[in-house]
C-alpha cells in the first residue's frame, strides 16, 4: 500500500486526526519510572499503547532519543509502533536538510533503518538536496514550509521577489507552498509542515496545496485551537490533517496514570477536533 | 580556551587552513578493510592520524555514521580526535534545526555526548531555533548561509525586501550574513557555511561579516578552486577560512595507501591554499 492510501486508511479506522509526538524527556517522565533501566522505552511503549486505537500517526522525535544516545531504543520503539499498531503511520521528525550524498545516507536513516512511513525535511538547501527522499516512493517527506515557533517569522514570512510564480512578491512560505503542489507532489509523496499557531498561514497553505496532507504541530503546549485548525486546513471531505499533540499527551499527568491521563488527552483532542469536521 | 582562541591555534599551529570532512562510506573503503569488524572506526582514524598536523579541523558528517547505526563509533572517533590531535578543532557536521525545546536536545547531542567544539546548524526556523546552541558560550555555532549544492539557488538566493536593512532587495544569504555580523555573534561564537563554489557570494559574505571564520565545502570532489576561496574569502591577514574536504581526500586512493594518499592530498591542498594566503 503507498502511503496516500496507507495514511487514508489510518484516518479513516481511527477517526481521527491526531498524531501523537514522541518527545520522551527523562526530566519530566512520572516518579515510577525513575531509575527504572529502560525508563524511555518502557514511557514510549506504554503511551503508544495507550493511544493507538485513538490516533492515525505516531511522531517520534529523534533528538530526545539523540541527546541521550538512545538510537537502539529509537529502532525498538518504531518496531513497536510496526508490530503491535500496524495501520498507524509511523512519521519519523528529523528535519533534516543536507546536500545530495548525505541526504541519501539520512533517508536510509529514516527510511531503512528505523523503518518510517515518512519523514520531515528542511528546505532550506533547496530541490536536489530533497530528491533522496523523493526518491522513495512507497514513502512521504513533509517539508518544513511555516512553523509553529515565534521566529519562523524571521525567514520563511520574508516577501520573495523573484519566485518564479508572475507574481511581484509572496511570502517565502508561499513558495514552499507552490512548489510543493506544483513540483514535488509530481514525482513523490509530499506533505508540508504548517504550526497551528498561524491560522491564516495555514488557510492560505490549504487553498494552494488542494488535497496534500499537511502536518500540523503546535496545537496543545503551543496554544493553537484545534477547532481552528480544522476549519482553516481540513480538505473538504474532513481529512488532510496530521494533527500533533505531544507534550500536552505525554505528560498529562505525572503521577503511575501518566498512560491512562494520555489517552483521555488524546481523546479529548480527537473529539474536539472531530467536532469541527 | 574559548573557541575563537582554539581556533586561532589550530590555524597558527598547523600552517593549514585544511578541514578533513570525515564522511566514511563503506561502499568506497579499499579491499583491505572489506568484512573488517570495525571498519568504518578504523578508516576514519587511519585518516584523522594521517593528516592531524597538517588540518585546522576535522569535521564528522553525522549522516554517514547515523546511515550504518554507527552512533557509538561515532562517538569514540570523536574521542580519538579530542585525545590525540587535542590542537586540532572538531567540528560536528550535522546541519540541525528544530523549535526550541528539540534544539536544545540537539545541542545536548554535539557538544556533549559527540563533545564537538562547533556544530552546523540551519537557520530556516528563525533565531529563537538556534539559541540553545548559540547559549554555549565555549563552543561555537556555524549557520547555513550559502551552501555549495546547485539547488542552493532556489532558496538561498532568493530577492528578500522586507529584511530590514534599509536596502530595498537583497539575496536571502545576505540577510543570514547580517544578521550573524549584526545580531547573532553579540551574543554568540558563530560562524557562517558558504560554499567555494560560489566565489562571488563569498567575496560578498566576506564584506558583510568582517573577521567572522567561514567554514568553505566545495573544494575537490565538488570543483571549488582553492585559490579563489583564499582570494574572495580570506581575511587580511590571511585566515577566517576552514576549508573542508572530504571525498577528495578520503578516497585519494582505493588501495592499501588510503591513509598515506589521504595525507598527500591534504598537503597538497593545504600549499595550494597557502600559496594563494
Amino acid at each position: 500500500m503507498d502511503f496516500t492510501a496507507r495514511l487514508d486508511a489510518a484516518w479513516r479506522r481511527s477517526n481521527s486526526l491526531v498524531c501523537v509526538g514522541l518527545d520522551p524527556d527523562p526530566a519530566r517522565f512520572p516518579a515510577t519510572l525513575h531509575g527504572r533501566p529502560n525508563a524511555i522505552e518502557e514511557f514510549c511503549r506504554n503511551i503508544i499503547d495507550a493511544t493507538g486505537d485513538a490516533v492515525c500517526a505516531f511522531k517520534p522525535q529523534i533528538a530526545y532519543f539523540a541527546a541521550h544516545g538512545a538510537e537502539s531504543t529509537l529502532e525498538r520503539v518504531c518496531e513497536h509502533i510496526r508490530s503491535n499498531h500496524p495501520h498507524v503511520v509511523l512519521l519519523l521528525d528529523a528535519k533534516r536538510g543536507d546536500i545530495g550524498d548525505t541526504a541519501e545516507m539520512y533517508a536510509r536513516e529514516a527510511f531503512d533503518r528505523y523503518g518510517a512511513d515518512a519523514v520531515t525535511v528542511n528546505p532550506w538547501l533547496g530541490s536536489d538536496a530533497l530528491e533522496p527522499f523523493f526518491a522513495r516512493r512507497d514513502r512521504a517527506t513533509f517539508v518544513l514550509c511555516r512553523t509553529s515557533n515565534a521566529g519562523s517569522n524571521e525567514v520563511q514570512s520574508l516577501q520573495v521577489s523573484n519566485d518564479g510564480s508572475g507574481s511581484t512578491s509572496a511570502p517565502l512560505y508561499e513558495l514552499i507552498a507552490r512548489r510543493a503542489a506544483n513540483e514535488w507532489s509530481k514525482r513523490a509523496t509530499v506533505g508540508l509542515v504548517v504550526g497551528a499557531t498561524q491560522p491564516a498561514e495555514l488557510r492560505r497553505v490549504r487553498d494552494i496545496v488542494g488535497e496534500m496532507p499537511l502536518l500540523v504541530p503546535g496545537v496543545g503546549a503551543q496554544g493553537g485551537d484545534p477547532a481552528t485548525v480544522v476549519r482553516n486546513g481540513a480538505t473538504s471531505a474532513g481529512f488532510g490533517l496530521i494533527v500533533n499533540s505531544s507534550r500536552a499527551i505525554l505528560y498529562a499527568s505525572d503521577g503511575d496514570d501518566y498512560a491512562t491521563a494520555s489517552r483521555s488527552a488524546t481523546l479529548a483532542l480527537r473529539d474536539a477536533l472531530n467536532a469541527a469536521r
